[in-house]
């Protein structure tokens, strides 16, 4: 850890946020602000902003693999999840043979900007179905598929769990979405991939897949900035200007785009679908190998302190291999026995650590819906909490962390 | 003019946007990256942060002449239009007299972030009632309020229209819905603020608006960062991790949040409601005074040019003082003879200049809808262009600007 990194030092919440990349902000803005006009105006300046714009837009294209021309520019993640539930409220109304406006098949387990968004549809007639995950915190393909019917117009499965790391089977569920409605008009699928794009390998542009949400503070970009993956061209709900080719109006947000594009230039694994191969991001790739072992050891540390349970159990136990497949090594839970969830993170935080119960979304609930869909007792889920890594989490300062972790055991004795 | 602001040297289109203030974007970084943490995250840091953005919400509300609690921060002028409609979509389902969802009245006038999304609105079964305006681009109060009944949910006034800088009547709105609307609901009244807020004096928690709509690039702010006003508390439709007090979902931008209030502070001009009148930004106060002269000789002088007309052309026969009441002094329209828009605004970007024909987020139509409401004729409407001004637009520079259209003029003689 050089001392220029000593800001984050202690800081094991990365899944909620991460420390932004300063100097790529600060040359971003500086960039911007020479190219400082609105990028739909057509004088010389707007030209000049919109083509910043477009090298922004080319540049995170090349990072995830995918055409610039299936990228939108939003202010995030929560936006990008919302974006495909706004865009069936413009379809023409349909009668579905349920009565409803149609069905939306989310799991149990998603980010609060789905499974809200979710609750906010029902008011507009749409059928919601949650599928819950199965006790290792992943959900079953087949259950959630055969909940598809003519009725369904959209399913969204994450790709990575933000509270337990658990890796969703989203091929999958694209693969069998486009076999069982061949002939037919396939639901959208939806991908959060917020705790997933540029952490773990990915194919962004798998076949089935419509729609993905990415948010670039969560790789050391600035806060209020996201993209918005679209496979094919899907009407918006929300209108305005006509920015990005109509489907996200807005005065573009030129800065935060080219901060993204550097930062996902650095910091994203390259996509495992990348076929311009000349340039993988060997850096990432490295830390992302580094960190699988790096959580393996944290695993077992943590699984020696008494009353410590991961969450799911299994992770500890799985062979390396499987262990890989099903959760990103970014994301840790786990129970401590008798030191409710925000005892932990405040006894940490006293000591200079910085970790989180749920998902940062959720902190002012106090239920754990992801646990409970999980079957974990209400008890073991009141005294869990989440580590989240980055790359630059330096390997004694997660000894340190251990360490705490053994203090405040001790003083909350089981 | 100093050498440090040559970068907008020749920019007359400051409706579009503002150049940002370097320095206090880059020390709203440097702040934010500070407390980079996620503002909802619980520990240490992540109190720091919300501190952070709270003291952003203060120093805008104080800027504003408002509560902080009635602000909640969104992603810019079009996300903070849309609020309104979206709330719309939360309500339990009512049926109306007319079998539609309700009836929403715009003026025809409206920023596309209004008008298209209004025509989103009607596929979801929302009557749109459109309210043209007077020849002077001024829409007339009565005709608005006489449409109003008792399925009005949301009637929308922009408080200066973005291509003529007509003010508009929208005390006299909120004045009559209370009156018209007593002991009854009243529809909901949004403003969209964009081209106003800071830069003509605005009562902004005026009784009978309950939305306004503010945009920090048009003050000097970075792109990508707004603010919604809400006088009461309204129920959002996107919903997430309840963000902003549960109102606009999504991670905090916390630089855009800090950069947002000290570009309100340093170029807002303070809010004539202001109680607490310590602190009048006199500066920015002067600067309006100069700019209102400035745009007196400006208008006497294009409208020297043979063919040139002022839109709407009662402008520049009015009283001063009447002048300034019914017109923003930032905002010009004025059609050229012969010259399509489009060929003016490349004539001038080749020689130097920004200007604009409507707003930035229609280049792409051709069609004129604010002055085709205003009954000017399709000829002259694609003849006219739009000159914005800003605090910073330099004596000089504006005769340097006339002298171009003089130029141009000589080259397409009328």
């Amino acid at each position: 850890m050089t001392s220029s990194d000593d800001f984050f030092q202690g800081f094991f919440d990365w899944a909620a946020t991460t420390p932004p990349d300063i100097l790529i902000q600060q040359e971003s803005m500086l960039r911007a602000s020479e190219c400082f006009a609105n990028p739909s105006s057509v004088h010389k300046a707007g030209i000049q902003a919109k083509s910043l714009l477009q090298e922004a837009r080319e540049r995170c294209a090349k990072s995830l693999g995918v055409s610039p021309n299936n990228l939108i520019f939003t202010s995030g993640g929560t936006e990008s999840n919302h974006w495909p539930f706004l865009s069936l409220l413009q379809r023409p109304k349909t009668k579905f043979s349920d009565k409803s406006q149609g069905t939306i098949i989310i799991s149990a387990i998603e980010h609060p900007a789905i499974r809200e968004m979710a609750e906010s549809m029902k008011n507009l007639g749409y059928n919601i179905i949650s599928i819950k995950p199965e006790r290792n915190g992943i959900v079953n393909a087949e259950k959630l598929l055969e909940k598809v019917n003519e009725n369904t117009l959209l399913v969204c499965l994450m790709a990575v769990n933000n509270e337990t790391g658990a890796i969703q089977p989203i091929y999958k569920v694209a693969d069998e979405l486009i076999k069982m409605c061949a002939g037919k008009k396939k639901p959208k699928f939806h991908v959060d991939a917020v705790q997933a794009i540029g952490k773990i390998p990915l194919l962004l542009n798998y076949e089935g897949i419509d729609t993905v949400a990415i948010s670039a503070h969560k790789l050391r970009g600035p806060k209020g900035m996201g993209l918005l993956y679209l496979a094919k061209r899907q009407e918006p709900f929300l209108r305005g200007g006509g920015q990005e080719i109509g489907l996200r109006a807005g005065t573009e947000n030129v800065a935060g785009a080219i901060s993204m594009a550097a930062c996902l230039e650095k910091y994203a694994l390259t996509p495992i679908n990348r076929t311009d191969s000349s340039i993988p991001n060997q850096k990432a790739f490295n830390k992302y190998k580094e960190q699988i072992e790096s959580t393996f050891q944290f695993i077992e540390q943590i699984s020696n302190i008494k009353g410590c349970k991961l969450i799911p159990e299994v992770r500890k136990d799985l062979e390396p291999a499987e262990n890989v497949k099903l959760f990103s090594p970014w994301i840790v839970q786990a129970s401590f026995e008798n030191i409710p969830g925000e005892v932990m993170v405040r006894a940490l935080s006293e000591r200079g650590f910085s970790i989180s119960t749920g998902s940062a979304c959720s902190t002012k609930k106090l239920s754990r819906p992801v646990l409970e869909s999980m079957d974990i007792k209400k008890a073991q889920a009141s005294t869990a909490v989440r580590f989240s890594f980055g790359a630059e989490s330096a390997k004694d300062d997660i000894q340190s962390l251990i360490q705490a972790l053994n203090q405040i055991r001790e003083i909350f004795k089981v």
